[in-house]
């Protein structure tokens, strides 16, 4: 049996009851936790929380040598972590249809998402939101401040009144030292992402979610050369472009993220 | 302090341990469960579960008669249950909104949604799902078998090659009656919506997802005309259409979900 279990969004107690149970009846636990962390909790605060032990795996292991993982699941119970839900990464569908086809039973066991935690803190309606987009860093593409694939995205959304979560990308640089492991993780701040959509795209209305998920979550909105002029403290930060807002939308905008009232205006 | 919890999507255990704890530290709990409800636990489960004593406010309770949650909120630690994740309904965001005009601190703990489920079990990625759309019962609309908003985003999300996640409507008729509560609720079952959709849409591809969140979930994908004539068990049920299948989201189906080789071929 292999349980893939999403550990929802900031520490050792985002993940559900139910996910608790499994991770703690599990024979052996491997934790995938390189395509997203919890920023909130180590490995070892999850296992001295929940009793366990977990085996680390990177992304290339889970990928490229699944086999001890899959052996262990043909006669024991296995765990499968990974931050947020499960199954976000195809590399974790990729090892569930291998578990599948060699017969082993799978179990999926969700975990909270960001665009819920996006959805909830705004008070923008979750089915009033279009396809998500990720924001890279420049260097990475080379196509510019924001590449056109981006902007298309959010306006196609725009045009049919829908809101847009915009995930800001993450560069992990990996440092193998023979003193240990030193990964170097780059977070884009929404105050970075502010400029360059600013400037390689319009000066609209948008709204930064930090730390969704965490005790101290951080909700504030006002047009993006505002926001890049800010700061939201620490990661992880997303931003949202909104579409057309409904009455209730503006008004938990005005009380739950500041949002001025030249640009949200009373009367719509 | 308002606490706004999401409980999850199927039962008790479905909560997450953050949401447990603030459930249990909190002075008085209150529940809204006809927006959406629990299909694996009762009230007295939650109560008997969390060792808590909840109160149930209908929809019209919460939107028209808050102040007895809002006072008490002034001076203790109250608790707000939803089922799924919290916040799904404007009603929630207006008592947030509410609270916070009053000067009452409030907090969100998330829980997972049908939308991260249908995601995480059928293999389909969530960043390739477009908005979200519900089918409802023909007699609600009187405008045929789907209605034209219905498959309008269904269309505008495929020309992008995007997923659509089709929630099932819901009917509640709330029988008022001396011996007690007697509410009847009808759930659009996958195969009714499979033939409205394939009568007055097209014979495409589908996925069926049954009963998300809990232990026995069942996936199955293939031509609305074939699904229109399973049946698929217990609610809850909802569909997604799919976009353009990427190569692990076609072997997912493939593994996952029973999707014949004619429908979804190996070689694309």
């Amino acid at each position: 049996m292999l349980t893939f279990i999403g550990l929802g969004l900031y520490d050792e107690h985002s993940i559900t009851c139910e996910g608790r149970t499994a991770l703690q009846d599990a024979d052996r636990v491997f934790a995938e936790v390189y395509t997203s962390k919890l920023l909130g909790a180590s490995i070892a605060d999850l296992e001295a929380a929940h009793d366990v032990e977990i085996a680390v795996r990177d992304r290339a292991g889970v990928e490229q040598d699944p086999e001890a993982m899959l052996t262990a699941a043909e006669t024991e119970s296995v765990a499968f972590l990974t931050a947020g839900d499960t199954m976000i990464s195809t590399t974790h569908s990729d090892l569930r249809i291998r578990a599948e086809k060699r017969g082993i039973q799978t179990r999926v066991i969700h975990g909270v998402t960001a665009e819920t935690a996006a959805s909830g803190l705004t008070g923008l309606q979750n089915y009033r939101f279009g396809k998500a987009v990720t924001l890279p860093f420049p260097f990475v593409h080379g196509a510019g401040d924001v590449p056109p694939s981006v902007i298309d995205s959010i306006e196609a959304n725009q045009e049919r009144g829908l809101h847009t979560l915009v995930y800001l990308d993450i560069k992990v640089d990996y440092h193998k030292r023979r003193d240990g492991p030193d990964d170097h993780e780059t977070y884009m701040t929404a105050s970075y992402a502010a400029e360059l959509l600013a400037s390689g795209w319009r000066d609209e209305l948008a709204v930064v979610v930090a730390r969704a998920g965490s005790p101290d979550p951080l909700v504030y909105a006002d047009r993006l050369s505002v926001l890049a002029s800010e700061s939201f403290g620490e990661p992880l930060h997303m931003l949202v472009i909104p579409g057309e807002l409904h009455h209730i939308e503006a008004d938990s905008l005005r009380s739950l993220a500041n949002v001025p009232a030249d640009v949200v205006p009373l009367e719509e």
